[in-house]
């Protein structure tokens, strides 16, 4: 008989296997000081390109007030218990009221957490005889929300609209052999890692065809894309065809929590039955309060987009004119591909880190095919002509060193701090 | 072939279908006012038994003050991203840091929300070969790990050990037929409904005889039993026999996230694999450092224990005097067990709160066998002698109403806010 723990500490996982060298420094890294794109990192100035703070709120004048005086004014204790039993208050109230005309639904529900969040959507939503058909590339939250569904669900290779199709006659089949249950589309709005959106128009307009309700996270896009930014949904023209519409307030919003908005009906049937949130603490008050005027400034300072999509815009000219592959963006998120093994990535976002002043997060094998790179770039409205000036040259020049041999090293040298 | 919106209208669910009548009531009430043994409620002063602010720490002054310093140094942006990626700080580690040292284990990792934290850990634990025991009264956030977890689970009769042998000997067996897989067993140190402690002592006994792995939830008795308050385990003796310690600070702490305690080696396999953690946003740095003096006066402030407990053994003994049937609790949680219909239940409640100036939660039908009313006391350190006397004297009296059947009414009236 096997003891669980001993197995568990065999193999620390694609990203534990490296924890003894890289803790502190590409895992688990320290930024110091205000949000912005200038922090430290192990005392030394870098431009940060890790963080999404996409409208450059988490430190806006007005933002660091509200959330001092909602602190000042409630603590972070109120209020307490689940918001069914006890955590409810006139701002949770007001901030869901809010959420619904801002993203163009009639309802919403506040969520304690997005990760959570999603699960329990997800979870809320199918009962066994329902099928989910969902993009292959989802966020993990959807997918743990879909690890508990107990009926079936097909997976779509991802924002391919040919096998999403053939999945969708799978699943229409078998419901109807079935003689129940209905189909749960779930895609998203942005994906985060390669920075495309999902295919929302063209899903949309498949409804004519099949029959199904559609659930969109919209994590990246919210606040970022759409004329009024209202997201992924209203930058393609159907925000009216979601059926429900997800964000956390992780992003743009720069804060915890999330919402889920759509007719009053679902959202009201959502808030009396959903698990994460009847058996968990409601959102903190000062928590509440900032999201209001994080919300409010989404909606009155349209410059701050204007901004971000600037520098994003910025960004990614001055990487394609520098011959650099960022694939198939069409948002503000910015992936850099290139070929190297895992010891010369690791010398050379070092060397971007200690010799250039650029914090950028890198992903390699085993997260990716061996072989290949991708640093992802997250551009902000906090971001200056001379961060991204000062970065462009620091990836030509460490670029050319990469594919000149010069991070191939013997041994990847110790960066964990002490623990 | 069935729309899913269409059958979630046709039943909104236990506690939905009473919503039009009940909607800012009994469910999603507001508190207002001070977190305090006394509230208001509908405008109206109520003593307050719904909140689980155990030592009173919601709003003592040295709380508020350093839930305020927190969001005026750092706004509640602050770190933005997992904490794996770019979420990291000095006071993240000095929580877990004194956390461990706390419930006397090698080593902590924070969480960024109890719910999630849990359903994330029992995933993490369990490979598709091993197989989970857990207690039939285990939390919702248990629950829902467990839903996700691909192998056998065995189920036993809350707290009943023959069952729990039962239960083991088939898990036993079946890792055995199966040349692979471990055994973890999971429960709670306080059911927070009947308010008894899960049987650690006597579970923790048979690990001579049976092999498993052994991780418990102690939301409701962290910082409220034991010798220094290091929970359950420690008022059972058994502490060092928990090999995954878990508690939320939802409940003591009174304030949101959570932590997972136990050998340094498997809390680092945690840290590095634990999906909503690597995939969700860290805890907020206000909240860490409200949680550092929040645990800092666990230690240091026994008397708000002594005073709970005080508290406690006053509503229970005068509850018992009285003739109240408070079934087998043995801790603080003081569930008050009587008979009646629902409309009865409803109309005793609205007489409690609106007469007496009571707010204490009720569960009945369907949540609860028919005829049952369980009204759940949370006492805490901040309630007075004046306000457990009220409630005795309001219980006595309403109880008297209940039994002579003045209670027995036409219909509900409709209690709800306008929305």
């Amino acid at each position: 008989m096997a003891d669980i723990f001993e197995r568990l500490v065999k193999n620390y996982g694609p990203l534990g296997q490296h924890r003894e060298r890289a803790h502190g420094y590409f895992a688990f890294p320290k930024l110091e000081g205000e949000i912005s794109s200038r922090m430290k990192f192990r005392g030394k100035d870098v431009v940060v390109w890790s963080l999404n703070n996409y409208l450059g709120l988490a430190n806006h004048p007005e933002v660091r007030k509200a959330d001092t005086e909602g602190a000042q004014n409630f603590g972070l204790a109120y209020p307490m218990g689940a918001r069914m039993m006890s955590g409810n208050s006139n701002n949770h109230e007001q901030l869901e009221r809010e959420l619904a005309a801002f993203v163009q639904k009639e309802d919403a529900a506040l969520l304690n957490f997005g990760y959570q969040g999603m699960v329990s959507i997800v979870d809320v939503l199918l009962s066994r005889h329902d099928v989910a058909v969902y993009d292959s590339e989802s966020h993990a939250c959807i997918i743990d929300g879909l690890r508990m569904h107990a009926g079936h669900r097909f997976v779509f290779k991802h924002n391919d609209l040919e096998d999403f199709e053939k999945q969708m006659q799978r699943a229409t089949a078998l419901v109807e052999k079935q003689k129940t249950g209905g189909i749960l589309v779930i895609t998203e709005g942005v994906f985060g890692m390669a920075g495309d959106q999902g295919k929302l128009k063209e899903i949309c307009a498949l409804k004519e065809k099949y029959q199904f309700r559609l659930l969109v996270d919209d994590a990246h896009g919210f606040g970022t894309l759409g004329a009024t930014g209202a997201g992924a949904g209203e930058a393609q023209g159907v925000q009216d065809q979601i059926d429900l519409y997800f964000s956390t307030f992780a992003k743009s919003m720069a804060s915890i929590g999330a919402f889920v908005a759509g007719d009053r009906a679902i959202i009201d049937y959502v808030r009396y039955n959903i698990r994460s949130q009847i058996f968990a603490k409601s959102l903190p008050m000062p928590i509440v309060i900032g999201n209001l005027k994080r919300l409010e400034m989404l909606r009155s300072m349209p410059e701050l987009r204007q901004k971000l999509w600037d520098n994003a815009l910025k960004l990614q000219a001055g990487l394609k004119a520098r011959g650099f592959d960022i694939g198939k963006t069409d948002t503000m998120v910015t992936p850099v591909y290139m070929k190297g093994g895992v010891e010369e990535a690791t010398a050379m976002a070092m060397d971007l880190r200690e010799n250039y002043g650029i914090f950028a997060s890198i992903v390699v094998y085993p997260v990716i095919p061996k072989g290949h790179i991708i640093y992802r770039l997250i551009p902000t409205a906090t971001h200056t002509d001379a961060d991204i000036e000062a970065t462009l040259n620091a990836f030509s020049e460490t670029k050319a060193k990469l594919d000149a041999g010069a991070y191939k090293v013997e041994a990847i040298p110790d960066m964990a701090d002490a623990r």
